[in-house]
């Protein structure tokens, strides 16, 4: 079973909007942030930014979701905007779907039943989420577990993946 | 010669607004940062708060200062109290005045001849400026130089200073 | 080619001594350092254990190999041992056979023509030497190598593998 | 009353032996730390170099005392020479001279009651020891209560100071 799609108002940092159904073949690195969550600032984002200079010339997509559930007056899209600048951010980062019928919660974050930020989602090529972690992980375990994704070709090879066998990225927790 | 008074439009995490002039027999340090600079969230920020936990009890007044010359229609005051309540910092900031005349500079930070933020103040309690710096404070220092204006009890003796003998702080750049 | 036997005068942390030919078919991480390197102390050593600690249940075998080449009276082995209980290292840590002929560095560090320390050596199953590195190494990119090497299963499978063919790791520099 | 006379075997980094007593009129920082131990490495040491670099030309005299009460074949005069030396250690280093009788613990240490390494010792211009803290000191305290010594000048100005009024370093804990 394929992850839910994504479902961005705006993407930034990228000349056309990004469809997670549009990188089949691809490893997909994704991270939920808020620009006002002190975690996703002081860790998850440059985590993100060297996992997108390491991984994407390895056909990885990393992009970031701006997810807020919270502050909506102060993390505006003009907010977002300044914010990618100062702190250098040049990954692809798309704008989660203000929820609906006075839901908090934007419609990606609600979609995949999110905790929190900052919420880390890893896809394998044939679309299927892997891994969905609230809160720290370690480089070296992220690492590893791109690296996994990557190098499990299965779909590549069009052997049969159901998305049920075991996990290729098996770093224990 | 006393410093410039802060232009200060709205002050938060205080119960009504703060004069520079009424902290006369006070040591005062000021932080003029911006919520979105990268420098000040990571380093001089959370030095104030720790110079907010130590200093006060002994009488130090601890502020920030909002000084936006940049990316102002993300930088509001909506978005700065989200950002207070989020990183968890309890001294008052002001707000500096924005520039009149197209000065996308603020008042305050334009009558110090601010170079940019993080820039700390340091005033003694006769209310002279006796520090300004640009960037980066360590901590060693920054205490150290705190505690000489406090241990400076010239004014409070009644001595007369005239503001222009010998810094009490001489820690050596 | 396979990479050069470790010569080794003593094994701490482990009731037999280790031989890299014996580990053939797993991955190996090896990092040659010096207990008064303070690279070493600060940022390599730490990597191993995290790495130790999450590769490990995958197969994979992590050691120190202390390499002295300075100072070599103070960095004995009664020493040694004082420094791995007290920064609570549990891996694997050999003892680098001191240089004959009055050579100042140690035969492994020698036979693989090191640098200086910290060094991480990365070999594959087939025990081929596939990254030396002298220096830092990020914890993304480390935990993606070593990753990539647990998934290169030709060895295991019986594929040819003659050791001269395209890295499995292929993380970007 | 004033704090016991150091008790070394050797002074490293120092033309010649330094004694407490003798640095009367001045403030004294010190440091009783073991080379193997890794709250000093990480962060009491490299505080003492910055606090030697920023005070030292203020006329503080900062130190070191080794105060070896573990591991005692590891941690010699030798090794400490090779340690201070790798970790750009500049300031007067003194070894704390072993105990007798079978008292592990050296005779500063014991004379001092110190419960463990890293420990912070204070002295005012009169020579009494105004502060000794076992643990983590943070660098905006240490920096406002060296500050506070130096100020306090009553014996400098003939004033009697008989030890036993209120502290100059006045930091809350």
């Amino acid at each position: 079973m394929t992850a839910p799609e994504w479902r961005i108002s705006e993407w930034l940092n990228s000349p056309e909007p990004l469809r997670l159904e549009a990188q089949r073949g691809r490893v997909v690195v994704a991270c939920a942030f808020q620009m006002l969550c002190p975690g996703c600032v002081s860790h998850a984002l440059p985590q993100m930014k060297e996992a997108h200079q390491l991984f994407a010339p390895l056909g990885v997509t990393v992009v970031g979701l701006h997810t807020v559930f919270e502050h909506h007056a102060a993390m505006t899209p003009t907010a977002l905007k300044a914010f990618l600048h100062e702190y250098r951010i040049g990954f692809p980062v798309g704008i989660d779907t203000p929820g609906t019928g006075g839901d908090p919660m934007p419609q990606t974050m609600r979609a995949y039943g999110m905790q929190g930020t900052p919420t880390l989602l890893l896809y394998d090529r044939a679309g299927n989420l892997r891994r969905q972690v609230f809160g720290h992980v370690s480089d070296l375990r992220l690492g590893a577990e791109i690296m996994s994704l990557l190098n499990d070709t299965r779909m590549a090879d069009g052997a049969g993946d159901d998305g049920t066998d075991g996990p290729a990225c098996s770093v224990p927790d």
